[in-house]
């Protein structure tokens, strides 16, 4: 929850990436060095890769870079004492797992939920788009796992609003995951730009005057 | 030049590349401070970026991307105190100072010369693609220019020294720049790594076992 006269920054995450379960690991305990508030805000990038012409990750796409990312995200696992299980699938579906963050955002379990789903996903190599591999979560967070499931698979609401936050997310030039965006709208993208993005917030970066365009 | 008994990192970077610059402006304190030795390795993109099917910079092709890399790099240049001035060009063709950079390796004066090279580019806007661009900072530097310049357009050894660099990248699974690659064989692309590059290869990262494939 935090302090409420902290500056907030706006967490853009997404199940499916590898860099995002990074960040989300490390959020914590960042945001209280720099004395900010962050905001989870789940989106979708597969909408954002197809109207770039991409049909999946541009880790698959490009060999060399996936091949890299893989190599990267087990070093910055080891640095930072995360688990790690490379899935057999990726991208994995993370539509339900989105619309489910989304609800618990409403009802303050939804960073819990989140952290525990990346977990699951790259911390155990476990499949998240299966309803199956989400109920034992729920269920562990003390929550309704058939009901809540059911919801995030009938409700418009949830999925007006997953369309909605997927919309912002273009909309404020985000093309990637994770990104971190400040009250005056910078953009900063990738888990190893979290600090910087803290910095800014709190107003000790050097601001250079926006251009034009 | 350094000391003789410090670990090694090289440093592959491409003219064109406005994270390239900043890297390269950074990159002397921050080696100093984690007592690296750093070797210049200039190569080329474009074949790189060919050979996945791209005949332009990401940066262009995505303009989403482009349009965050243009903001991100000048709010970089307000951070560490660097000149910048957007050229009108990008990329620019690099293949001259590539050259010019390799010579001057051999000859003790290849960092000065990439460090101007870089500063006229993004922090001039100068077209660092004509020769006429490049005649000054060698002239600055004490060297015979017009020499010089006719050496990196004729000179057979150079040009492969420099196809060869460009192989060497590729096959050490090099995508992008700048790149820090440790003399155990890790690769950290990106500036914002280099923190990262110099750690390890100082032997305080923690180090996963490299998985097989």
């Amino acid at each position: 929850m935090g302090r409420f006269d902290l500056p907030v920054v706006d967490f853009w995450y997404e199940f499916a990436s590898t860099y995002s379960y990074v960040a989300a690991m490390r959020i914590d305990a960042l945001a209280e060095r720099h004395l900010v508030n962050v905001r989870w805000r789940p989106f979708l990038l597969g909408p954002i890769f197809s109207a770039q012409g991409w049909t999946t990750s541009p880790f698959n796409l490009y060999p060399a870079k996936g091949r890299y990312m893989w190599r990267d995200v087990e070093r910055l696992c080891g640095e930072f004492g995360l688990p790690f299980h490379r899935p057999r699938e990726f991208p994995q579906n993370s539509l339900l797992a989105a619309r489910l963050a989304l609800l618990g955002a409403t009802d303050g379990w939804g960073e819990a939920f989140a952290k525990a789903v990346f977990v699951a996903e790259f911390g155990e190599g476990r499949e998240i788009g299966r309803p199956e591999a989400l109920a034992p979560i729920l269920t562990k967070l003390g929550l309704d796992a058939g009901a809540l499931l059911a919801r995030a698979r009938t409700d418009e609401a949830v999925k007006s609003r997953l369309k909605a936050a997927t919309e912002e997310a273009q909309s404020l030039g985000i093309f990637g995951a994770p990104n971190f965006v400040t009250e005056d709208g910078e953009l900063f993208w990738g888990n190893d730009r979290m600090d910087e993005a803290f910095d800014w917030a709190a107003g000790q970066g050097r601001h250079p005057a926006r251009r034009p365009g």
